[in-house]
C-alpha cells in the first residue's frame, strides 16, 4: 500500500528500504535532501515539501513519522492542516505515551485518525524486521496491518514457542495492538525500560570480570583503606570477548544484546575508544516516572539510569560532600590521586 | 571416553543422557537407587557403591560431580582415597571457587588433578547442550574435551558473530577452559549473577504493565497518601503473554529468558499459582561478596538480590521500624488494610 | 501580627497555639468545628465560613493555608475572590513547587501575594519550633517575619556551628528565605527526599542487628537453598532499644529520628503492633522526579521509595514472574511456606 | 585506673587524654616516638617499647590497642606472649568482629582476657566522648567500666529520652554492653553501615539542590539526548550553607552529621578543593556481607558503598560496556565532551 514517511534518520530511512522491498509505494521527505535522494535512488518517490508530499498521497492517506520526540508538535501542527478527514498519522518514534493522548485529541477534532507505534530493532532492523508495538483504533490499526507485516520480522525467524500452534496470529505476526492510544508507545517505553536494565546487568557482570584480572590485593594498614578480605583472591586474565561468545551458547544469559556484545568485544578488547558517558534518551526516565506515579517499584531500571547519569559525572557535588563530611567527623583526607588503591 | 557421574539429580542426569547420546561410557552412581536405575535402562553402568563406582573405571579415571555446593567436601572426603594418582576429578556444580582452590591443593597432594566446571543451561540443556566454563591445569582440561563436546551445543546451534570465521575455536566449541583452577566456576559465579539482574529487569517491567491495568488513580485528599500526580493516566489492559511473545521478535530485549517468560505467561497469564517467594541458590551473593572484595560496584545484582531477600520477609522488621517513625515524629497512624491505596 | 489559618489538623493547630503563645492573634477555620472550637478555647478566634473568616481579618490580610496537597485548588477557589489586592495567602502544607508557579501567577491576577512555606517538625514542633523553608517575593516576605520567628526554634535551641559569630542572622533564626516563588516547597520536597534515606538506612541498620539473633545458620544441602557462608557465625541476643539509646550519645550517627526510634524500640522492643505497611505522602516522588528531569542521580531516594512500595506488595506479581523464569529454565519449584529457610 | 595505649593515632592520642582528664593513669607506645612524648607531656607515662610497656603495668594489665585492623594480628603476635594470665586486651579499633572470635580464641589460651570495643566519635570524640559498643565475657566488661565511663559522653550532654527516669543505667552511660565476644564489632559494624546510608541520603539532597540551579533545560531535539520533560522548570541559585543550617533547627533531618556538614558548607560552599574520590575504610563492606550471609536485605548501604566505588571510577569499564551496547545496535555513538548535555 502507499506510505508517506517524514523522517529519514537511522531509523525512517531503514524502515523506508524494508518497505519498498516488500512491494509498498513510499514518499517520503526529510529536511536532508541528500538522506531523500538516496531513497529516491532506492525507489521511493521523493518530496521536497511537505505539500508535495500530502499531494502525491492518494487519500485517504497514512503519514508515518520517525522523528525526535521533541520534533513532533512542530511537525503536526506543519501537516495537520494540509490533510483531509479520514487521513492517518503514525508516530513511529520514541514519544511519552501521554503526549499522544494529548496529540490524538487534537487530530481527532480535525477528522485525522492518530495510531502510536513503538519501534524497536535498532539499525539491525532493516535485515532482521522491527519489533511494532502499536496502539490506537482498531479499525484504523488493522487497515496498517499490511504495512506492520512487512516491517515485522518473518513469522519463521524466531523459533515458536512451545504453547503455540496453528495459523500465527497475534504477537506471533512480529506486531501486536497492545490497547488504545497511546498503548503502544507505553509498551515501547516499558521495553526500553527493561533493556536499560538487561545492559546494566550485563555491564556489571564484565566489569567485575575485568577486575578480577587486574584489581591486585595488597592489604594497606591504614584507617583509611579497607583490608582487602580477600588479599590472597587468585586473579584471572579472563577473555572477557571469548566469554560472552561461550555464554551465547545454551547458556541462561543469552540474548540479542549478549550477542552484539560479544561482537563489540571481539573488535575491541578493552574498549578503549570509548569514553564511557553513557547517554539516555528519555524513555528509561519516562518509565521511572511511570512506576512512581502507579506506586509500584522499579529498582533496576533506577539502578540503570542513576548509573548513566552518574556516567556523565552528575554526582561528583554528592561526592564531594561525602568528601567533606568525612574530614570532618574523622579527619579524614583525601588520598592523592597517585596513591589511590 | 569413559566417565562416572556421581550425583543424578535433574542436571547430572541429563547430562548421562547427552554423553551416552554422544557415545560415551558412563558409570553412575547416586544414593537414590531409582536415580540411578533409570539411566541404567537408558545404557548406563550403575553402581551400588562409589567403590564400585571406581572399580568399574579404567584408570586414568574421570569423575564428574553434579552434587549441591554443600555436599561436595563429603563427596570428596569419600571418593579421594579410593582414586590413584592421575585421575581426576571434576566439580560440574555451583561451587564458589575459593573452595576449588581449597579442594584442589588438597587433591594435588594424593596425585589427583582437579577441573571445576560452571554449567549452565538447566532442564533444557538435555536437548540444546550445556554451556561450560572450564577452569584447570590445560593438559588435563584438554584431555576432557571429548566429554565438554558432546555436552556442548553444536556449532551451528547459534548464528556466527560477524567477526567470526575459519574453523571454530575456543567457545565456539560451546565450552570455555576460562583459566586455571577456580576460573570456570568464577566465570559461572558471575554468569549467574548477571542473571538474576536480567530476571529482575524483566519482572519489574511487566510488573509496570500489569500496574498499568489494575492501579486506579483516585486522589485520596489526606495527609498520609501520596497524591496521584497523573490520576488522570489511561488505564491499560495489556495482554502480558503477547506482548513478551511480541519482544521475541525483533527486539532489543529478546532473550532466551525471555522465551521462557512468554512461555510461562501464555500457560498461566497471572502466574497466581505462585506466591512469589523467590529463591536463591548462592551464586548471587558470591558474585556480590567477590565485588565487594575487589571495590567494584555491582548494584544491579545487589538490587536483584536483595528483592529476593524481601519476597521472603526478610525486610518485614526494617518496614516496622519505619512505620514507628513515621508514627513518633508525624503522628501518622499505618492504615487497616481494607482501605489501603 | 494577626493571622488567619485555614486547615486545622495535627500541623495547623499546633501552630496556632505556638502562634497564640507568642501573642499573635489568629482566626481560624475549619471544616470540623470541633478541631475549630478547641482552638478558640485556647485564645484563637473561632470563624464559621471563609467569608466570616475574611470579614474578620483587617487588611492587608495573611491567610495560611495548611490543608492536604490535593485540597489546595479547591481552597484557593473559595478563598481568592473574597479577598482584596494586597492579600496574602501563604501555603503551609506540602505542595508540589510547579504547583506554587501556576497558582502564584492565577493569584498575582487578582493583585494577591503567595508564599510557599515548606513546614518541618511533625507533632514535636509545638514544643520545639517549626523548621520553616520559604519562597516568594522578599518584600512579602519580609513582611510575614514576625509570624516565621514565633513558629520557628530560638536560636539557643541549637548549639551555634564554630563558624558563625555575631547577631543570628539567615538560617540561624530558625527560617529562611530560599528564594522566588516554589523555593521553599522544593527545599522541604528535597528535606523529605532526604528524611526518606535518612529512615531507610536506620531502618536497615536494625534489622540487621535483629536478624543476627534470630536467623540460625543450618546448611541446606540442596540446590534451591544458598548455603550459608557462614553457618558458625555468632548468633547475639541484641537489645536493640539499648544499642539505639547508645547511639545518641556520641556517635556519628546520632540524629532527631535516631531520638525518636530508641523511643518506640523502648516502648515496644519488637514493633509488633505495627505491620510494616509504610506510607508515602508524596514528596519523596516528587524529589525523584525532579532528579530525573534533571539528570542527576538519586539512588538512595529511590531505593527507600521503592522499598515503600514493595512494603505494601507493590512487588508481588513482579516476584511472581521470577518464580515463574526460575520454574521454566531450572524446574525449581517453590517451596512450601512451612519448609521455608 | 591504670591502662595501657597502644596505637597513638588521631583516636587513640585523644582517647588518652581523656583519659588522663579523669584521673587514669595511661602508659602509651607507639612507633612513632613523637605521638608517643606528646602525650607524656600531658601526664602520661611513655614506654619505648612493648616489653617496657607492659613493665610498667601492675598486673592485671589492660591494654588497649587503637589500632588499623590489619595491624592487629601483628601487635597480638608481639604483645601476647608478654603477658599474664588474668591480663586483659582490649582491641577499640574498626575490626572485624569474626576476626575477634579468632583472636579471643587464641588469647584465651593462654589465659587471658579480650574484650571489644566499637568506638565512634571521630576528631570530635576528645570534647564530646567516645559512644562504645562492647562485647566480651560480662565479668571481664564490668571491671573495665570505670575507663568506658571516662571516655563516654556524660549524662546530662544528651535530652533524656521520654520514656527513661530514676539513675541512668545500660546505655544512658554512654557504653553498652552489647553481647558476648565480637558483639561490640558487630554493632560498631552496622552502625558505621547506617553512617553510609546517612551521608549518602545527605549528599543526594545536597546534590539535587545544587543542581536546580546549574543544569539548564534547553531542550535538544535529536534522538541521543532524553527530552527534558519540565525545560521550563524554574531555576533556583540555592544557599546550600544556609539551608544545612536551616534544617539544623527543628527539621526532621537535623543530626550530627548534618551539623558537619553546615560547618563544612559554610567554610567552602562549592567544596571545590575536594576531587569527591571517596574513601571506604572496611566496615560498609562487612555489615554488606554480613546481611548477605543472613539473607536480609541491604539495599541502601550496597547503594551508598557502591557509589563510593563509583567515586573511584571503579565502573569505568561498565560504562564502556554500555556505551559499545548502544552503538551495536542503535549506531549511538559518544558525543564529544564539549557538546554533552
Amino acid at each position: 500500500m502507499q506510505i508517506a514517511m517524514v523522517g529519514l534518520g537511522r531509523m525512517g530511512a531503514n524502515m523506508v528500504r524494508r518497505l519498498l522491498g516488500d512491494g509498498h509505494a513510499c514518499v517520503v521527505y526529510d529536511l536532508d535532501a541528500q538522506a531523500r535522494d538516496a531513497l529516491v535512488q532506492a525507489g521511493a518517490t521523493g518530496a521536497a515539501s511537505l505539500e508535495e508530499l500530502v499531494a502525491r498521497l492518494a487519500p485517504p492517506r497514512v503519514l508515518w513519522l520517525m522523528l525526535p520526540a521533541a520534533a513532533i508538535d512542530a511537525a503536526l501542527a506543519s501537516i495537520a492542516p494540509l490533510l483531509a478527514p479520514g487521513d492517518t498519522i503514525v508516530d513511529g518514534g520514541n514519544t511519552h505515551y501521554r503526549d499522544d493522548l494529548r496529540r490524538a485529541a487534537g487530530l481527532t477534532e480535525r477528522g485525522l485518525h492518530f495510531v502510536d507505534v513503538g519501534t524497536s530493532g535498532g539499525v539491525h532492523g532493516l535485515g532482521s524486521g522491527y519489533c511494532l508495538m502499536v496502539g490506537g483504533d482498531p479499525g484504523v490499526v488493522h487497515r496498517l496491518e499490511p504495512l506492520f507485516a512487512s516491517l515485522a520480522p518473518p513469522f519463521g525467524s524466531v523459533a515458536r514457542g512451545p504453547q503455540r500452534s496453528g495459523e500465527p496470529v497475534g504477537a506471533e505476526r512480529g506486531f501486536l495492538h497492545c490497547g488504545p492510544c497511546g498503548a503502544g508507545h507505553f509498551v515501547k517505553m516499558v521495553h526500553n525500560g527493561i533493556e536499560y536494565g538487561l545492559m546494566a546487568a550485563y555491564a556489571e557482570g564484565f566489569n567485575l570480570l575485568r577486575s578480577a584480572g587486574t584489581v591486585t590485593g595488597k592489604p594497606v594498614a591504614d584507617a583509611e583503606t579497607a583490608p582487602n578480605a580477600h588479599a590472597d583472591a587468585p586473579r584471572y586474565a579472563f577473555d572477557l570477548a571469548e566469554i560472552a561468545e561461550l555464554w551465547r551458547r545454551g547458556s541462561v544469559v543469552r540474548s540479542w544484546l549478549l550477542d552484539l556484545t560479544a561482537d563489540a568485544l571481539r573488535t575491541e578488547p578493552d574498549l578503549a575508544s570509548l569514553r564511557g558517558h553513557v547517554a539516555d534518551s528519555g524513555e528509561g526516565r519516562w518509565m521511572l516516572q511511570a512506576a512512581i506515579d502507579d506506586g509500584v517499584p522499579a529498582p533496576v531500571l533506577a539502578t540503570a539510569l542513576f548509573g548513566r547519569f552518574a556516567s556523565r559525572d552528575a554526582d561528583d557535588f554528592a561526592n564531594r560532600v561525602l568528601s567533606a563530611m568525612r574530614r570532618e567527623f574523622g579527619g579524614h583526607l583525601e588520598r592523592a590521586a597517585a596513591s589511590e588503591g
